[in-house]
């Protein structure tokens, strides 16, 4: 094999990593990074249109074709200001929208999976080289499906996948009694209306239905995402239980949540004077996938800033509007972990992705949350059940509430002490997540798995998980046992009445 | 309160240890001199009579009295070999001769916890140092009860608790169909028959009920042991995935298995010469509760050794009996670990106690195996099913099987190489065990506790946890809906077979 033993305990190996686009490519790159400034050999695997995933200086990328170009994926991404800007739009226009999104997003992510899995020659390069493991977002199944093709062990990176397919193929519990799931938005505090809700029936196989098709396509094998996804060796969550809801663990399972809080950087010379005012500042970024807001809530952004005494660093992909403050700074791009781990930093205007989230968790900054879609509900809802933030509906968002949420986590100073204790609960932990990610990653390498931390879970059918064949036989007897019992009773009762009538008529 | 911070970032604050005795107090020791090596003050409760516990060079002790003598305990200790040598005593014999020694045991732990509780004095100089922690074993609850009195955080070090009080205080899940319970001999693999008995309904209630009226007493309270326990901020697990099979963990539970492994030294000057022959060695010891075993066993072991070629170093505390063969050294103590740890060491005859296991796994020693009780037949098990060892029966054992056990762990080269493949596994780990170990008890001693790490499942009870009310209401939705739908079907079919028939007469 290729792993190279050094005398030091170090090795050398060739780890591939499969990524997604978008924000999941951040911490990626950071355990990329980090693998091939160790001496791995890093392949990268990349689309030849992106978003953010590009070379680094310690990896190697490997680009394959698409059959769209990048307008088409640029005319997808506008979309997503669609989205928000409908405020006024009738209920069931706003959700078709959504689901109209949501299905160009879903089609692009297929396409992508397909043209990278039916390159034959580049497959048969990745063949070649002999990896230890596969690196990769299990979100999306294209790195597990080529790891169970060339049979290596695989790494996952997440933050979670829909319909809990991570839980499901860990074989991990997760009761719905206190573990809310994706999307419903729900805290581990739920009442009876809210259990039901978390409690409804997944439809894994609906959401994975055409990834489903392609794996058995790809693996000439009758197999679905969710055997493939059981294969994997090491899960690293991108959660840390300050933030997420404690719940249950499998032992291949690590939480590495907030892996980029140390990657810092001083702050550009033009940003220092400008952030350095008495009165401190206000960092505001959306996700990577919204370039650019809906103009009238753009407008109703200015209007509250004009109203604070705070400096405002906003990124914003456009032309600044003519009517943008003085104590608004518009930037393309801002080095958002630099200005939040600054001392002047007051609050953080977020679109709750969980990237963003720790980061201003790492540095104790309490939060405005304006969630867009995708996990975001989801993490804004843990963020705000800390005390830690408040949550704005952003579609519907006016200067006012806006003007009360930075007032409340700026002002009251409850959420920034709720803030401290927790990034402190945070920043706490016995080994660094990036550290520890690169850790597991080697470790698979080494020993070519993680075989001893898969539960025995994955041999049973769900009759035999939940026990039911026992509880059948426990019940049939406890049942034979009553019957009996009344059986005898009744015989015993006809017996003595019969004797007393017998005594009675002698 | 009373961490002092240094700008280092380095604390210090008073830990009060409340250990058990025996084989348990060796990582608990450990841990002990550790954080006083650090610089904590370290408070030991120890009581006057004791089997290992004792002082150390970083931790000061407080010892309290008891209402019975040396003489009683080593009593009590002695009937240990009864239990083991009456192989040919009938049965029901053996059994109630092994109750009585449980319910002698039993009352020794009552009366031993009782005597610390309910010494006033004692007590309330204990709450007066105003300790930051108490670091204690829970499977005798008394460490847990003195931190609940004295409204401490409890950090506890623990192999497991019977009848998994741990699993339902932490609120983890545990699955019988592939979690084997304690006292089972179970793997992870199960038959219908043996998923049976695991999934037997447990009597926590009546082993813990001396202690749930002894909580009462002591906290004035209506608290029984489970929810004393389930106060607990981190649970250090003394296990490894590479001997226990993988299951669900709660975020609070750490698992800490071989903790003692890098506590090495040089062998002693008169071992090194005896150790260094051509064929190697076997080392042979069992608990520290087995001061000696029957006479007819030891013959058994004598006659094994004087027929394989390597020397054996055997912890024996009797006197040599005259027939001890050439090749075999009797010792009162030896330094397990470090001849474990000796390139020389073939095989480890083991009463397969935690400790030694973890020793033996440590250092890729192949193991025979002879499980007394407690957890042991679990240990055996386990190392059992990953081909590492065989189990023999002690209380049956001839010289014949123990010949072709020892033969079968030395000369049958898979058993050394699984242990290498294991010993890798297990060593591999991000963080040492015992600086863990040490970690997360500061971590308790610096934020008061670990209450973001404790899952919402303390506030359900089973009816809200099993969702069992929501089931109930989609069934009766379920139901309604199958009712309603026949019911129309019936209507419609009637009005049909009506308007037939009309038509018919008409």
């Amino acid at each position: 094999m290729l792993i190279i033993l050094c005398h030091t305990g170090a090795y050398v190996g060739k780890l591939l990593v499969v990524p997604m686009d978008g924000s999941h490519w951040v911490g990626m790159k950071a355990i990329s990074q980090e693998m091939g400034r160790r001496g791995h050999r890093v392949t990268v695997v990349m689309p030849e249109i992106t978003i953010l995933i590009g070379p680094g200086e310690h990896y190697e990328t490997l680009i394959y074709p698409l059959p769209f170009d990048k307008a088409f994926v640029d005319f997808i991404m506008s979309k997503n200001e669609d989205v928000l800007g409908k405020a006024t739009q009738p209920f069931l226009e706003r959700i078709q929208e959504k689901f109209s999104q949501i299905k160009r997003i879903t089609e692009l992510l297929h396409t992508t999976a397909e043209s990278l899995l039916f390159n034959a020659s580049l497959i048969s390069h990745l063949a070649q080289q002999r990896f230890d493991a596969v690196l990769t977002d299990p979100m999306v199944p294209t790195g597990s499906l080529i790891a169970r093709k060339l049979g290596i062990p695989t790494v996952n990176l997440l933050r979670g996948i829909p319909c809990f397919l991570d839980m499901q193929s860990t074989g991990c519990p997760s009761p719905p009694s206190y573990v809310p799931r994706f999307f419903t938005g729900l805290t581990d505090k739920m009442d009876f209306k809210q259990r039901v809700i978390n409690t409804l029936p997944l439809l894994c196989r609906l959401i994975y239905w055409r990834f489903d098709q392609i794996a058995k396509e790809f693996l000439e094998e009758d197999v679905g995402v969710a055997e493939v996804l059981s294969d994997s060796a090491i899960w690293l969550h991108r959660i840390d239980f300050t933030m997420e809801f404690p719940r249950p663990f499998m032992p291949n399972m690590v939480p590495v949540g907030g892996i980029n809080c140390n990657v810092r950087n001083p702050l550009p010379e033009d940003l220092e004077p400008w952030v350095s005012g008495k009165q401190g500042f206000v960092v505001f970024t959306l996700g990577t996938s919204m370039k650019k807001m809906p103009d009238e809530i753009t407008q109703v952004f200015l209007e509250a800033f004009r109203q604070i005494p705070q400096k405002v660093i906003w990124r914003y992909s456009e032309v600044a509007p003519d009517n943008t403050p003085e104590n608004v700074k518009m930037m393309s791009w801002v080095p958002q972990n630099d200005l939040l781990a600054h001392p002047g930093a007051r609050a953080f205007i977020t679109h709750a992705g969980s990237h963003g989230l720790f980061e201003g968790l790492c540095h104790a900054v309490p939060m405005v949350m304006v969630p867009i879609g995708g996990d975001q509900p989801d993490n804004a809802a843990r963020m705000a059940s800390r005390g830690v933030g408040v949550v704005l509906d952003i579609s519907s968002i006016t200067a006012e509430d806006l003007l009360q949420g930075l007032n409340e986590v700026i002002n009251d100073t409850r959420y920034k002490e709720n803030m401290k204790r927790l990034s402190a609960l945070h920043r706490d932990r016995p080994i660094d997540p990036l550290d520890l990610s690169v850790y597991w990653t080697e470790f698979v390498m080494r020993h070519k798995g993680a075989k001893h931390l898969k539960a025995a879970v994955h041999d049973l059918n769900w009759f035999q998980y939940f026990c039911l064949d026992v509880i059948a036989l426990l019940a049939t007897i406890v049942l034979v046992f009553i019957v009996l019992t009344a059986k005898c009773l009744k015989f015993c009762c006809r017996k003595l009445s019969r004797k007393r009538k017998k005594r009675k008529q002698d």
